[in-house]
């Protein structure tokens, strides 16, 4: 019974590492050199073989490494064969910092600042109270749920929006497609937290733009396809979006040269705005695993017919 | 008895403004315009006029505008006048959203990745967790208190050090001469909310940067003579220190052409971190006033004999 790793191989070192003194008992295998295949029971990966079960007979769970499963091709890999995403302190103290940075440097004119810098000018723009700044987080999972309870505390006015619903202390949660428009009309900075499924690919598009206060602000913490690339370009080129703070993009990497690279509106990060974090990560993973042997449901376990 | 403003005066239309809603008996004048000098029982300025008790012969209050006093030439007031630094919920919540953009940068490399898209460079980097993060608050008043609680919530290892000592939970806190060296030695971000006074000018110069860990960075948010800029940008240079977010300088505004405007690793914004908010501002010298004709002590009240 051994445990395979099929993802970044220096942070399978970790990953080995920590496995080998937090479960001893375990024989832990880094792709390509995967031992006895029969013998292989778990897979940790960012991307799952291909024809899983062919290659690995004895397979009973797959783990993502990252907070999504998007990036997995899920038709091949037969349902009774539990799916299961990464939720880890890492990942959302990351995506906090994340996001907390990038609605301050929207909320305070940084951009604006930034640009005053190259033509070494000295000047003091007013000063927008952060009650009078309007946030709307898409997704209430654990990312969005966290990021919405950490700006709170700031004093900005703070709503959220998903397909089910969601019930947060002190945010205004907004549930299903018939409120989406009335999320957007009051969100002066919009964060997308929404999986990729094939309802929210290509949300994040002109008409979505058209519905948000003028001069709104985006940033992109979701996945590359969420996002129109042309329509944002055209959105800031005509004012109705002032910026954007995007860590994702699609593809990935942006090709060299892309207009997104040198707009002064926009800020890129190559998606690095929260990443797995391997001692918190392998601690997850354990401890799923004698949540599995228990006959207890997982914790990230995905609904196959939502697909996240 | 009428109340004198002499500062900025787009924002003093806006305190007249407040003062004829929230205190109608109260007559209200603007600098230069100040009615019957002998009716002027309080002042409030950014810079008093000199020789303040001859132009105004029955002042008995002068309140700053700004959260110090370090403006004020203070030998031309006599002793028995209270004078009164601003202390408002406006001032410490723009405080708290800039330090925490400021630290946010510095710790998710954000420099790194503004340089690596100017360069259209996509490129992840090691990510390092708050917990291995330390951060140091010198000056432990109302401002420093307060961004210490929010980052703290980040999970950054958190300390500030003051002059006579302070406590505050979850922070360690260094009080003294003797003890800052050793504050220092352990801070990876230090952030500077002193007072200025004749002890804290110049303080942030070669001998103290040399105290901080290798490539440490820093945050100016106190006064610009806190900080000897020639070894700001020595310290630059030579890697004793990564990067520094600078919101005040001097002199303010900084010049054109001064290296600091251009430098990659320097964040210069025009003193713009926190500013008093006319609605707050007047709603606390309005408190104070009572408090003053009760015989209570006033709010931001200063100590004549340290200056702060």
């Amino acid at each position: 019974m051994s445990f395979l790793y099929k993802a970044d191989p220096a942070r399978g070192a970790q990953w080995a590492h920590l496995f080998a003194q937090k479960s001893p008992d375990m024989p832990f295998h880094i792709w390509p050199n995967i031992g006895d295949a029969a013998a292989i029971r778990y897979l940790a990966a960012w991307q799952p073989p291909e024809d899983p079960t062919r290659t690995l007979p004895n397979l009973e769970v797959i783990f993502s490494v990252g907070a999504g499963v998007d990036q997995f091709d899920l038709s091949g890999v037969p349902a009774h064969i539990p799916v299961v995403r990464m939720i880890e302190p890492g990942i959302v103290e990351g995506m906090v910092e994340y996001v907390t940075q990038a609605v301050l440097t929207i909320h305070r004119d940084l951009f604006d600042y930034a640009l005053q810098q190259q033509q070494q000018t000295w000047q003091a723009l007013p000063v927008q109270p952060a009650s009078s700044r309007r946030i709307g987080v898409l997704g209430l999972g654990v990312l969005g749920t966290a990021v919405l309870e950490r700006l709170r505390l700031f004093g900005f006015p703070c709503a959220g929006w998903s397909r089910s619903g969601a019930s947060i202390e002190g945010v205004d949660c907004y549930a299903g497609t018939d409120s989406l428009d009335a999320f957007l009309a009051r969100s002066d900075i919009l964060i997308c937290l929404l999986p990729l499924t094939t309802a929210t690919r290509g949300l994040l598009d002109r008409s979505l733009f058209s519905k948000l206060p003028r001069g709104a602000a985006l940033v992109q913490t979701g996945r590359g396809p969420h996002l129109n690339q042309e329509d944002l370009l055209a959105a800031l080129a005509s004012g109705q979006l002032g910026s954007a703070i995007l860590d994702v993009t699609d593809p990935e990497p942006l090709p060299a040269a892309h207009p997104l690279w040198s707009h002064p509106r926009v800020r890129i990060t190559p998606h690095i705005a929260s990443a797995t974090r391997p001692d918190s990560a392998v601690d997850v993973i354990l401890d799923n695993l004698r949540r599995h042997r228990e006959g207890l449901p997982m914790i990230g376990q995905i609904d196959r017919t939502r697909g996240y």
